[in-house]
C-alpha cells in the first residue's frame, strides 16, 4: 500500500511508493520506451491492460469499437481499495495511500498528437475527463482530483500513445489550495473572481492573447513562470469543470486544438504538460475559484534556485511567447 | 532591466527577463556545454569572467593565486544597480528586478568533483557564501539571499567547473516564506523548534540517517519529495547560516563531502541539486527557523502532476534511500 506522508514544517503531502520501490540502479539504467514496439494503448491490444473502467463508443464507426478508453494505471500511485487510515509518528504524520490513479487513452490509434485528433474526438475526450469526476466525486473518501497531461519524454510521458491520466486524491493538495485561497483572498477585497478580472484584463490588452472564440480565451499569463507558458481561461465563471455544458466543452476542444498546434510550428514539436484546474469535490463551497487548462511546454530546466524557491526565471516574457504564437496563422 | 511580476492568485513572484529574451528557435537548437573547450571558470582565465566581487587566496600557494573566486553571473537574472520601483497594471503587480545574482567558483582546478575537494577547500566554500550574505545584508533593498548548485546538464548547470550560485532578492520568495511561516505555526503550537524535533526524532529513530558528526546529522527526510533527497541538519538552533562559526561549518563541509561521495557512488554521479536554506535578512525575528543544507539528485522527471499539484510521487522510500547511502562503506 503506497503511503501519503505530510512534511511537519510545509505540511506539504507525499506519495511514498513502498512497493515497487526503486533501488540505486533502477535510476542508473536509460528510461526505455514502446516507441518502436508494442503498445498496450493500442486498439486490438485491449487485454495487455488491466479492466476497462469505461469508455466512449461510435456506434456507427465498425472499425473502432472506442474512441476514448479509460484503465487502471497499471503502476498506480495510490489504491483505491481500503480505509483512509490517519497515523501519527512522533513529528510527522502518515495517511493510508487511497486514491484513483486512472489513464485516458485519447484515440485509438497511436500516431496521432494530441493536434492532429479532431475537434469531435478532443471534445470527446473532455467530456470523459467530466465522467470520470462526476463518478469519482461520489466517493467521500475523495476531496479532488487533477486531470494532467504528460507528452514526450521529457515532460515525464512514458508512453507515447496520446493519453492523460487522473489522479483523485484524499486530501487538497498544496499548489491548489494555494489558488484557492488567493481566490478567496481576492474576492474578500474586491468582491470579484480574480479569473474574471484576469480575463477582462487580457482581452482589453490582447498583447497576451494567443487565441480567442465565443467560449474560451487562451493567453500567455502575466507572471508566467516558463517560456510559452499558456492558459485555456473559459469566459463564463465556473469553478467546478465537472458542470460545464457540451456545448462550452466543444469550443475549450478547439482552442486546446489550436493552441497545442501552435506551439508544434513554433517550437517544434516540444514536449509538454497540460493540467486541469477545477475546484476539489467537496461540497465546501468555492465560488471563488475558474476552472481552466495550463499548459508549460517543457523547454527549460529546472534548477536548484526554483526547487528551493518557488520562485521561476522566465527567459521569455509572455508578451513575446504570444506574439510568436499568434503570427502562426 | 529584468522585472519581478506577481502572480495575482497565489501572489508567487516570477522574474521576467527582459533583455536576451530569448525566441522560439533558442530552444530548438541543443545545448552547448563547454566541457571540452574554454573554461572561463579555470584559473589562468580570470580575464573571461567580468570583475571580481572577491577571492580566497592560501598565502602559501605559489600556484595558485586563488582557491575560491566569486564574480557577477554575465547572465544575471536580477540587476544590482536602481532603486525598487513598484508599479501596477490592473490586476497585476510589477517591481523592477533588483538583486544580486552571483558565481562562486569553488576551486581554480576544472576537473574536480565537488566530493573531490578537501574538506579544507569546501569549508573555504561554505564561508566564502557566508562572507557573500554578510556583505549583502548591508543592502536594504535586499531581503534575502539563496545559495544554490546546480550540478550537471540534468539539473540545470550550464558550466561543469564546480561553482555554486546566489541570487539575492528583494522579496521573500513563496516557499521560505512557507517554509518561515510553518515553523512559526508549529512553535506557536508546540513551544520548540520543528527542526530540532526533527532532528530529535532521527537521530532516536535512526532509520534514515545516513551521516552524523558532532555538529550536524544527514539524513533523508520523511516526506522526501524526491529518491535519495537528502538534509544537512546542523545539531545547533540558529536560525541564520551567516552566524555559524568556523569549527562548525567545517564540519558541515565533512558532511557535505561525505554525502555527495556516497551520492556518487550509490547513483554512479547524479546530476543533482543543492539549497541553502536560511532565514531571511530582514530584521524582523526568525527565531523559529533552523537553516540547513538539501540536496535533490535529479533521477526523476518532475511532471504536470507535480508541477501542478505541489504533491509528489516518490519511488524510492527515505528509509530505503538511507540504508543504501548507509551500506556505501
Amino acid at each position: 500500500m503506497p503511503s501519503l506522508r505530510k512534511d511537519p514544517i510545509t505540511q506539504r503531502w507525499v506519495i511514498i511508493a513502498t512497493e515497487r520501490a526503486k533501488r540505486p540502479r533502477d535510476y542508473s539504467v536509460p528510461r526505455t520506451t514502446t516507441s518502436s514496439g508494442f503498445c498496450p494503448f493500442c486498439h486490438g491490444n485491449e487485454s495487455a491492460t488491466p479492466p476497462e473502467i469505461s469508455a466512449r463508443r461510435t456506434p456507427h464507426a465498425s472499425d473502432s469499437p472506442w474512441t476514448v478508453r479509460v484503465i487502471p494505471n497499471k503502476y498506480p500511485a495510490l489504491r483505491v481499495e481500503g480505509a483512509i487510515e490517519k497515523v501519527g509518528h512522533g513529528v510527522y504524520d502518515e495517511m493510508s495511500g487511497i486514491g484513483a490513479h486512472e489513464v485516458i487513452i485519447e484515440s485509438p490509434d497511436h500516431d496521432l498528437h494530441l493536434s492532429e485528433l479532431s475537434i469531435e474526438q478532443i471534445t470527446a475526450v473532455l467530456l470523459t475527463w467530466q465522467d470520470r469526476m462526476i463518478d469519482l466525486r461520489k466517493d467521500d473518501r475523495l476531496k479532488c482530483a487533477v486531470v494532467f497531461k504528460n507528452h514526450g519524454e521529457h515532460a515525464g510521458a512514458t508512453l507515447e500513445h496520446v493519453h492523460s491520466q487522473l489522479i483523485a486524491l484524499p486530501i487538497v493538495p498544496k499548489r491548489l489550495a494555494e489558488s484557492l485561497e488567493g481566490a478567496k483572498n481576492y474576492y474578500d477585497f474586491k468582491s470579484r473572481c480574480v479569473f474574471c478580472d484576469i480575463r477582462d484584463q487580457e482581452i482589453s490588452e490582447g498583447s497576451r492573447v494567443v487565441f480567442e472564440n465565443q467560449e474560451v480565451v487562451a493567453f500567455c499569463p502575466y507572471a508566467a513562470r516558463f517560456p510559452f507558458e499558456l492558459w485555456i481561461l473559459p469566459r463564463r465563471h465556473e469553478p467546478w469543470y465537472e458542470n460545464v455544458a457540451q456545448a462550452e466543452v466543444t469550443r475549450v476542444a478547439e482552442a486546446l486544438k489550436v493552441c497545442i498546434d501552435k506551439l508544434n510550428r513554433a517550437l517544434d514539436f516540444p514536449p509538454f504538460n497540460l493540467l486541469l484546474r477545477s475546484a476539489p469535490f467537496v461540497n465546501a463551497d468555492h465560488p471563488h475559484y475558474h476552472w481552466h487548462i495550463e499548459i508549460i511546454p517543457t523547454l527549460t530546466r529546472v534548477a536548484g534556485f526554483e526547487w528551493g524557491t518557488g520562485f521561476y526565471i522566465n527567459p521569455t516574457p509572455p508578451e513575446d511567447a504570444a506574439r510568436h504564437l499568434r503570427d502562426i496563422d
